[in-house]
């Protein structure tokens, strides 16, 4: 393995961390928090240590894949151990392993709290939780990548590893203007939500880290009841907003062009995804219509949530584990299915979810007819049985992992269905659960032993299993 | 479709459960019960059905792939129907649903009961209960295959439709001699436990309801509290019958031949099978040893429970609903796995899991190294990739019933972990699941509607799914 080329990177990326850790800085400033000097001098040190790992730097060498996904899933692991240091320097929260999963679930938008009270929070820190969902929505290395001059034809593997679905790269053959592409979109988006919040009434601060929180897909409140306490009309935009977030962000793209405006529409992932989103709130609101005044407040709120869910963000107006079983099996059905590919959501992905419910009738059709030749169709195009072999070997990964992971909080012994759902929000990239982790609970309670399965969890969610999983394999550190 | 050809196959099934069915009446007649007028009745309407639909007989056609994936799952339903019927005019069930069920769930070696003492039943009753278990856990048609002379060269698609695992008719090239090899060694083992039992001191009829309980993996229990009131020896013995009884049927016919012997402890599947128990029992007997006198009764306990649900028995000694999470875990997790392929357990199989297993190892190997090609190997040889592809869609498969059926359960409001383990355990053909569907309740509390469910997951469990998912296909009855 070539260390110095993976030095160089992990430099590169603590080095944006640094700037960015600015930002709480100057919040915290602004409000005159003694905890503003905790961010900078965590900013001083991280950029500090980038400048010291990327001081050989190797640029000629050739990147191979297995660089590129040890790159990542490094990178992902270090930004969120220097994240987690202002958490402990202020003692807001004190323990090194609550700091870590508090900002491993921030980056990889998970959105899983420790915290009981985070209106308890200072306004630095609270701005530090729901950027590091912002930043790690899109990726710090789509990021990069957009910032950085393109050095070498290694990016590819980088953003492969980096980036939610099956596909990478359709959009545009320059790796650099496709990572610029997706960050102008997901800016503007962005922007918008924030002055849209803001004149429907939410106060700025409120309205920047909801933003942030909702264009990650990540979730954290800064409120102790998330967003129950929010108007009708403000939930509103908000499931509209973090709908949008969980589009593939193709459609924007081909919305974008007057030339591929009619291809957006013909994207069957996104379909679907809206197909799923609207039977989802129609069962709900149907089923736990009795819970609220109206029909229309039961739709509201179960599209709020259905929204919420699908998307991986993990907001919450109620505590829908009180609903019925009925409800709170699809809200856990949809934690698996996730968001659209190339979206900032977490999960399985819709476009995976697809392309098994087509492999499913291709099976019981072959049994029907074993000598008819049939091909797997996706947006009107045969899908090559490569990204078919790929896509089961993934949904095989995640089911083994999710079994494993759920064996070993249940060591824990909390019942099972918190076992069971601590692991599915997490993995999925959500944050609540049901049980003792539901949306009106929090995961302080958890062992440092089961933090530590689920740190592992939201970071191979986050990054699709792979990048993680070859960090643990021997054969990545043995020469070929 | 060819229906002559099919009425012939149901025809001839059904003459063999009209035999079959003389046996409870026997046992009735025995023990002067007025029950077994009821099993006469139904034997003769039963051959008369028989004698009926294979009146015009064709046995000169081509029996396709998909007449005999019908065939096969038409048969488990047509066999069911009649098999409840004495149930039905005894008024021991009286409800026809719940007749049904308890039949299938005989049939399909499920053993999941809704009777709350089936010590109340008559002796006839109780037989008839145990040798649909018999008869299901190595197969009607094989059977059938056995005594028949074979007519044609349909009967390895019947047989490759029964019998559980990835591949079928390795043992020696002709179906027929296939079939009665097999069923020599089944009734070999199941008099050998029939025996030991009664030496050991079980009442005999008690041992033949067991042997037949055990050999075909069912669980049903004709005590009240299942296993538990047995002396410890009585249930180490059922113990080692029923871990025979999941072992790979290959494993003994290569015992049985000196040429073959060495080959019989080469069988990967066969070594997991025995490593993945042996390893859950010892973690179950030290999480659960305060619950027990001394770690050897903890450890026989666990054994017990970890071979009743690995084989997909069901047979229980203890309540493990009150086990801690982890051991419960566990169990769910040995649900799943089942027993080993060309066994008469249920469950996703050992082979498929060892084979998802390596597709994962070889998947993470190639992020690492792109360029290598490589290859799955099982017993030594490689696989396929049809084969490999054929395990993938079966999981991906199951899978998707398993959540389908978890969802329209959930629709009965009972909580998450019941209508989780309910579906577990009857897809995977085992018995009791936890909570409302525990070792110490029965099914019978669920919805008509659930039932319904629950019975579809026992028949796509039994016959591996697409055997019972083509009936649903509008194309199984469409002209090509």
């Amino acid at each position: 393995m070539n260390y110095r080329i993976i030095g160089t990177f992990l430099g590169n990326v603590l080095r944006i961390e640094a700037l960015l850790l600015l930002l709480p800085c100057l919040t915290g400033m602004l409000y005159g928090e003694k905890q503003a000097i905790a961010y900078l001098f965590t900013a001083a040190l991280t950029y500090l240590l980038g400048r010291l790992l990327s001081l050989r730097k190797d640029t000629t060498s050739i990147y191979y894949a297995k660089e590129g996904f040890v790159s990542v899933g490094l990178a992902w692991i270090l930004m969120s151990i220097l994240g987690a240091l202002p958490f402990v320097i202020t003692r807001e929260i004190p323990h090194f392993m609550d700091a870590l999963f508090e900002t491993i679930s921030g980056f990889t938008t998970t959105g899983a709290s420790i915290l009981p009270a985070p209106e308890d929070m200072s306004y630095a820190a609270n701005l530090w939780r729901c950027l590091t969902h912002w930043i790690g929505g899109m990726g710090i290395i789509v990021f990069m990548l957009a910032v950085f001059p393109s050095n070498g034809g290694y990016n590819m593997h980088l953003m492969k590893a980096e980036s939610p679905g099956p596909q990478v790269g359709k959009l545009v053959p320059k790796i650099r203007e496709t990572a610029q592409t997706l960050y102008r979109i997901y800016l503007v988006m962005t922007i918008a939500e924030i002055v849209i919040l803001f004149l429907a009434g939410m106060p700025l601060y409120d309205s920047i880290c909801t933003a942030f929180g909702s264009a990650g897909t990540g979730g954290y409140g800064i409120k102790n009841d998330s967003m129950a306490s929010y108007s009708v009309l403000l939930q509103v935009i908000i499931t509209v907003f973090i709908l949008g977030f969980g589009v593939n962000f193709n459609a924007y793209y081909y919305l974008l062009r007057a030339k591929t405006r009619k291809e957006a529409f013909k994207i069957d992932e996104v379909r679907w995804y809206f197909v799923i989103v609207l039977a989802s709130t129609l069962l709900i609101a149907f089923n736990v219509r009795s819970y609220f005044g109206s029909f229309l407040s039961s739709f509201q709120q179960a599209a709020f949530q259905v929204a919420s869910i699908i998307t991986t963000t993990g907001y919450a107006t109620t505590n829908f584990d009180l609903w019925p079983t009925f409800s709170k099996a699809i809200l856990v059905l949809l934690m698996f299915i996730g968001a659209c590919a190339g979206s900032t959501g977490g999960g399985v992905k819709v476009s995976r979810v697809i392309l098994v419910a087509r492999m499913i009738k291709l099976e019981v059709l072959r049994f029907i007819r074993p000598n008819q030749v049939r091909n797997l169709r996706m947006d009107g195009k045969v899908v090559d049985t490569e990204t078919l072999r790929s896509v089961g070997a993934f949904i095989l990964t995640f089911v083994v992992v999710f079994i494993i992971s759920v064996m070993l909080v249940t060591l824990d012994n909390v019942d099972l269905v918190t076992a069971f759902t601590s692991v599915a929000a997490t993995l999925n990239n959500i944050g609540p659960g049901l049980g003792a982790v539901g949306p009106a609970c929090n995961y302080g309670g958890l062992s440092y032993f089961s933090k530590a399965v689920l740190m592992f969890d939201m970071l191979a969610g986050r990054l699709e299993l792979f990048p993680i999983l070859i960090l643990l394999a021997p054969q990545t550190y043995k020469k070929a």
